[in-house]
């Protein structure tokens, strides 16, 4: 084996426990994930998971977090460009996002909410994480509704307040089994981008 | 002691476990809180939480879903009731929330939201329950939004917009340790409401 070989193996090892956690933490949550499982997910030896995240289940928790909140902002970004209209942008998102809710089996769409109402009160580590990874997705949808005319402090309220039907929306859905409250809070974040503008 | 007072006693222990597990849910969520916890915060001998809840944690968690769950249906009304107007009834109900949260030094204001997502991918009967909760208040929301002018589907489908928008809300409140997105989440979900009344 050359030692490029060995780099790319080693890289598969880290991003499959990476891929492990965020799919656990979003069926199971943060607690209710053991170290063990993540490494039999990943198909990885256990003492691997310790070579790679010596600081142990935080640090890979807190890289889940960054990590999956990173690739978020980009499906955001991807999500809305396209549409000149902020307006049916949101609305179209959410039926996207009740399309992913139904197709993950009602897991969390969303890889850090379930993590992030765990730690909130109990890690300030990873409650800082799930908080810095919240703020960069309203920063980035506020620069997009921003630009597409709503005022400058209310375009990152407006952001916020659709984040936050979002999340919320994925809690009545995953709890009642329904993609139903994804769908209706599509009309309402709707309703709160249309009133922004019309404020502006 | 009396049969009386002694069945007094045997209520306000049996009371304390569900509060103290309640108010331990709220913080530390449902897998991260521990029986022998709930006993110590509730001044219980640990053995009572059995004899009261003899189906363990399972059942103790429901309980406190569906207790507590019916508090807030009545707080909803109580918070709602007085105001004619529905917009405004709507926005200052978020701004008490938002108060609440800054109270409970950002644990959760919401008592079943935490253990809602870390059950409904793995425990039926606690997803059920949380379910069970949720279509309650929005019944209860749904009819008092009916009552001030939204058309029937409409009204119930605004009221679930709106709990989804303070779940949302309460998750990125207690992340960021700020009452801003709750406040904000007021002003979206007022023009949520408003919308909903103009297309009725």
């Amino acid at each position: 084996m050359t030692g490029t070989s060995k780099d790319t193996h080693t890289r598969d090892t880290r991003q499959r426990i990476l891929t492990a956690g965020t799919e656990l933490f979003r069926r199971r949550g943060y607690t209710g994930t053991g170290m063990k499982q993540i490494a039999e997910d990943a198909g990885a030896p256990f003492g691997s998971i310790y070579h790679f995240f010596p600081g142990g289940k935080e640090q890979l928790g807190e890289e889940v977090i960054r990590t999956s909140g990173a690739v978020y902002l980009g499906l955001i970004t991807t999500l809305m460009e396209p549409y000149t209209d902020p307006v049916a942008a949101t609305h179209d998102a959410f039926t996207a996002a009740a399309d992913t809710l139904s197709e993950l089996d009602f897991a969390d769409p969303c890889p850090i909410a379930t993590v992030a109402l765990e730690v909130a009160s109990t890690n300030d580590t990873l409650r800082r994480a799930a908080s810095d990874v919240f703020a960069r997705w309203i920063d980035g949808l506020g620069a997009y509704y921003a630009a597409a005319g709503v005022p400058g402090p209310a375009a990152r309220e407006t952001a916020g307040s659709v984040i936050a039907l979002l999340e919320g929306a994925f809690m009545l859905g995953r709890t009642a089994r329904s993609t139903a409250p994804v769908l209706a809070a599509g009309t309402a974040a709707a309703a709160v981008v249309r009133a922004a503008l019309d404020e502006g």
